[in-house]
């Protein structure tokens, strides 16, 4: 069995749970190719190497390039800030490295460009970590549409709505510093749903969007971070008040290019909402929804159904004949978040073995990055904008 | 066009939804026999007069047997408490009227045996008002039952849960004097799902059950009864504490002819739930469920379906193709408990034009009331008892 | 007592359920005026005699002119195509009769304007037939905003779906035809939300939108029109194809006045949607839910409530102390969609009696007409609109 | 850091759910004491080779006796097949070895008495595997509970409802063999719903239940058996057919010590349902609803709310308050069934290692087997029957 030595950069939220696929696809996903948890990157060398030691990883670096060089490493896990997604990236590439990248591939959609010219240049497989595609429920969505189940496709509305920053005292940090997060959760979260909206409908042909930062100041607060910890969980002294500069939500309306009609809205600021990411599709044959709340369920509605018997059904997307179901438990075993990055993990280590090429990639996150970028600029514009002005 | 004379005997809560069915049957099923509110009765004049009023009765009486036996009276609506049913009823099929009787039909089977004898041989029409079978919801059930949609049966389960007694100082009322009412919830609401379980899958076969008053003193209250009021609403001095002779819940386990196995549960003591009767019947090749709270609603599971693609679908029973809808409104536009009722007098008066047999009518209630007997039997005998014992 | 005599300005479904409400109001809501079915009024006098004998009015007229002068006639209610509310209304209100104008209240601003304006010099009451502002659970949700419970309000997202145009053989009709209509679902549906969210949340800024006419042609069909039916069930022979001239879906973003972010969405065309209208409102301490499929049901999410059993309410608004049920029935034995225009007759009649303002009113439709035209200018200067333009 | 050598006897379904767990716990749970992987244990030589390759184990035994004897070994997991864990149970205890055994413990209460008393003897760690106590949801149910949150309870109910045998064609197994399971769903599936009552409601004084097997004769396949596979997945030719041993659905009442009323039911016939495990428990002050297909989600009901806003919440168990939650994601990111295992071994690991009682043990085996056997007894007695009888 060949061995695929990775070095996973960043050690928060999403560096917990890619050190948890890296323990687990193996076990559910037998391949040639085994990879195995070599270093782990960040810059305070005290977290990174505490990281090191929870999350299993055989060495810890406090330089980024240092890692990527590495002679021993065939992949690189990136999981850090947006800002530092680029120069990563393309470094990985050049040294010939193969790249799961974590959404949204770049702070611009021009970023997002040199990053796929990059990876093209390079040879090297390039992911962009949209792990929702990976819901078995949304793999059913698609091939249900693939197969012309829906029909033509009229409607898409999509909405992903939070609530963790309800609170105005909830502390600032690098995620509400445009400079190092390009958005709120417009970047954040719209990104899944373009992304979805993307794969599941097709291309965005124009947009208009309005943005709004509800809280402009927060405490910035010294952080005495736990590793792996949720980020909502940060607790601190409060030193000073800082300026909020990104958006606390974004919503958008959307013309695709087949016609589709599209609604959009992402916000940290929905109470009672904590991971709330609806789609709902209408065709001209059915229509399916999809809440990740409740992640192992896809709603279909058939025109095709007797009349009097048409009504939305609740598809339990856990049988043995729906997408990755076959490596998990049996009917109604429900699966959760962390299964999805263990699905991603298996498909990029076989994109690697086969040399082929991932899905979704740098290309989509090219794509999905002129839409959040057209987007950004008709709330300025106070217009409709086209995604691939630039 | 032909009148109907009606005579109402009661006027709480039942009396009240009864007449609202008489003012709004004829504008929406057109028919040759149009119901004249001609007397309503009651023991108590003051009350019964404004009842009159309030409901719009053209003349009151404190008599039932003077009302019944006024030749200007056709037909007869028993709505009184259930150990008046058997003289009323009988005497008003001596005296050539038809009857729609109240549920249940009697406090045991054997006053319901010769409340049926009295009805089949006077020759009128007798109807049980049951009016769960005329929710659009549960006659499409049924439809898909006959249809073979379910195959064969296997599971019954049905729970009917309220909680308008779980408070302890809440004052006691005829509903809970064994010699007026019979029972508690078990007369009150297994009753209802003891005749959808006979409807929509078949006769029972043995029974055995338990019950239990949580509450066993309930203050006795001076009421101030306000006319068609919520049983709940009762106010008023509380002037001693008196025994409660009725159950607060009553389960049971029922095996029926057909070898499905069912399960039953009333009480007045489940915690937010209000009108909470929920069916669910399972077959070999398909499942349904019902509940009462968003009674438009069924759901069904078919085994026909792509495996892929099963799941419950919840039918929204508001189509034209849906019993009883092309009397009311658009799809969506949803209805409410007391169109069952105005479906179920639409029905009585057809029975009665037609000289035909009702349905459910005291037949039914006679097995009904042999169910509730072989429950309340099998309770102090601590073994199965049959519906047919007696 | 005293009557109120009413005529009635259209028989299809809009006068079917004001017919109703007349026949029901005075049974659940006592008042010392007593409404009349003195005259209803259409254009074909087959029709409309048919409907005075199905819905049960005193008498019929083919000139609503005449109708609206009659004496004995106290108020009017508006239920004909949007393009002759304007004119029936000027001229009842000339007449001195009080006015129930469905919505919305007119094809334009401009119209609504003239219509407020003569029914304010009359000093009559008007109007506004927002029924959804008379469903139990969505006066509890204007409660607990007043009160409050959500504090201040950061989202208002309102979707209203349909789906009785998917089939695009569906005959075309006077709904889709602009100058009669005036416009689609975004004066049928987008009125509803907006009166909803102007109601709930306050005064809109701006808007942007968009619209698409699917299905651009349609089969014209002779209508043998069935009085009081559903529109859906029009049925008849194909004569040719005519032009659709409405939307078929209109989408728009709005900000309102209050600093509230707002999305909205009206459609034909959601296969399995039926009359799915959908209400979200966020605020800083609470957030709400309503749904018309389930329109007993309030979802609350509170802030104020421990954290570890924070969770959206489902409360079913069928208590004692919610709005208007005290005139219905016990708890959990859910309303329809019928009873709302009765709730709501029973509030026109109340402000006549007391010869106040009824709301919603011409001024709120006024308002509501503002925003409808300011999104459907958006959709054609493709820039942000001011609802005050005029 | 000190190791805790574990033997797994079992390599299907649970060995493979138990393998995950052992994979996972010290990731999320950080303990002096960590799980090694040493040995699986199976009959079949060239399947267990499979299974340790495939699950990660050091080495395979075919003889249980071996495993458990072996001087390195600390612990083990018993998963083999319910006829099995007395005699590998009392041997492991009379060895010094720690147990986590599988529910039901045994085939008899007698059995588990004497797994109970090996146990104690030998003072090792007892525990038995029901992991939905290890579900956050359920954790919150308990808390609430115990703060008193339900008042006095009075109805508990819980079905359990899977349907994998509706196909006739459906291959037997040893699951369906009563000498092997003991029983069918009443073992499999009731044994869950009554420990659950147990844990959160009390002890149950009597019971009376009835069992059918609709199906009394499935085939027999030449099994090729696919390690770590879902059952249902059983493929292979039909030799022929033998009759099915076990029940196909077994239900009860139940009357517990403190006076509450509980019916349960379990079944592997009702269509549509696939791990659908329900519970619903109501008391003076509030009440409970849990089902395992939305795991993540606890309905809670409280009479202390305000009237007008009370309603069942739906309870997202996913915060950092919520038990077992700060060890895995943000609010809303749901877990899945096999985390439930991961939490369970950190509890087995735990009590280890402080050398304290496991919760629930093998007395709390004993004393489900105790239930189990009561019911069993009374639908031949077709009375009702004492838990404690033996």
């Amino acid at each position: 069995m060949n061995k695929l030595n990775v070095a996973l950069v960043g050690y928060n939220f999403m560096g917990k749970v890619h050190s948890h696929a890296m323990d687990n696809v193996s076990f559910f996903f037998k391949s040639e190719l085994q990879p195995v948890k070599k270093v782990i990157v960040g810059r305070t060398e005290h977290l990174v190497k505490q990281a090191a030691e929870n999350f299993g990883w055989e060495s810890y670096e406090t330089d980024w390039r240092k890692a990527i060089h590495r002679e021993d490493i065939d992949a690189v896990l990136i999981c850090s800030s947006t800002n530092t997604h680029m120069e990563i990236a393309i470094e990985a590439a050049a040294a010939g490295k193969h790249i799961l990248c974590e959404k949204p591939l770049a702070l611009t959609a021009v970023e997002a460009k040199k990053m796929l010219d990059a990876a093209e240049a390079a040879g090297v497989v390039h992911m962009l970590g949209h792990n929702y595609r990976r819901v078995p429920a949304i793999c059913l969505a698609k091939k249900l549409i693939d197969d012309g189940k829906l029909g033509e496709l009229y409607h898409f509305r999509g909405v992903y709505l939070q609530d963790w920053l309800l609170d105005p005292q909830f502390p600032t940090s690098w995620k509400l510093d445009k400079n190092i997060a390009g958005s709120g959760p417009h970047g954040d979260l719209n990104a899944h749903l373009i992304d979805l909206a993307r794969y599941l409908v097709g291309e965005v042909d124009q947009v208009v969007g309005m943005e709004k930062t509800f809280i402009t100041k927060r405490p910035k607060v010294k952080v005495d971070a736990t590793l792996g910890a949720d980020f909502s969980k940060v607790k601190g002294d409060v030193a000073e008040m800082v300026e909020v500069t990104v958006d606390d939500t974004t919503s958008f309306l959307a013309k695709f290019k087949n016609g589709t009609m599209g609604t959009f809205e992402a916000t940290r600021m929905a109470g009672g909402r904590k991971n709330y990411e609806q789609i709902e599709i209408n065709g001209t044959k059915g229509s399916l929804v999809f809440n990740f709340e409740q992640m192992n369920e896809l709603q279909y509605w058939s025109k095709e159904d007797d009349v009097e018997v048409q009504g939305f059904r609740k598809i339990l997307a856990t049988e043995d004949v729906h997408p990755y179901v076959h490596a998990w438990w049996p009917p109604g075993h429900i699966i959760g978040y962390q299964n999805t990055f263990v699905n991603q993990l298996a498909d990029f280590i076989d994109a690697i073995r086969q040399n082929k090429a991932a899905s979704p990639n740098f290309y989509d996150g090219w794509l999905n990055n002129q839409v959040l970028d057209a987007v950004s600029r008709s709330t300025k514009s106070l217009t409709w904008e086209k995604p691939d002005h630039e």
